[in-house]
């Protein structure tokens, strides 16, 4: 896959870093182009160091009633032609996503909780 | 030390995640409640995942002069009582310390410089 191969190749020089600030706000998008929504943080384990997962959030008027999903790390490749993160689902695969319920925006549930959003999208776990 | 049992007991509870945004814009003290300056953002490796270093800044007027340190995430704990990130460092480390140069905000030279950044905190490298 092309864009793997990219990955590999950048993966040997030193531009293989990205500042949380630049991740924030980054648009998502289907690999055909679509619009999914955009970066809200990235969340990080206090103790390993490693991200977690990414929240991306679409909808939502004036900030009210914004759907949050919390995904993978993994999944979401850097396109240089889309101009943002690609995130290949299809709207029936993101309506089951597992997703936040107002006011749990810093945490996603527990381990269970947590264990079942990696399956769910069939990703290796973060810890 | 009582820091390291308090991650140990929060390593249990599901309260392990911190979001991006809340970490940019912490205040970084030394333990005597000295403040040295503030985190901008966590840099993460793209591949892996892992933050590979937190840049702090302190000083600067209106942006200008502004000195930029990558710190090993492994180095900055988190306290309570200060109300921000705990990195005990004296001024005379802190002037020796690897920094960044103008235009070179997003990514800390090559391997090479991130090893001897590693090296210098004697931290764990992130790779």
């Amino acid at each position: 896959m092309h864009t793997q191969q990219s990955a590999n190749l950048d993966k040997r020089e030193s531009g293989n870093l990205i500042g949380s600030d630049k991740v924030e706000g980054t648009d998502v998008y289907r690999s055909n182009g679509d619009h999914i929504g955009n970066i809200d943080r990235v969340m990080i384990d206090k103790y390993s160091g490693k991200v977690a997962y990414a929240v991306m959030s679409f909808g939502g008027i004036l900030g009210m009633g914004k759907d949050r999903y919390p995904v993978p790390w993994s999944m979401l490749t850097y396109s240089e032609n889309l101009g943002g993160y690609q995130l290949d689902i299809t709207e029936q695969q993101l309506k089951g996503a597992p997703s936040f319920s107002d006011g749990q925006d810093w945490q996603f549930a527990d381990r269970a909780g947590e264990r079942a959003l990696f399956d769910y999208y069939g990703a290796p776990p973060y810890w």
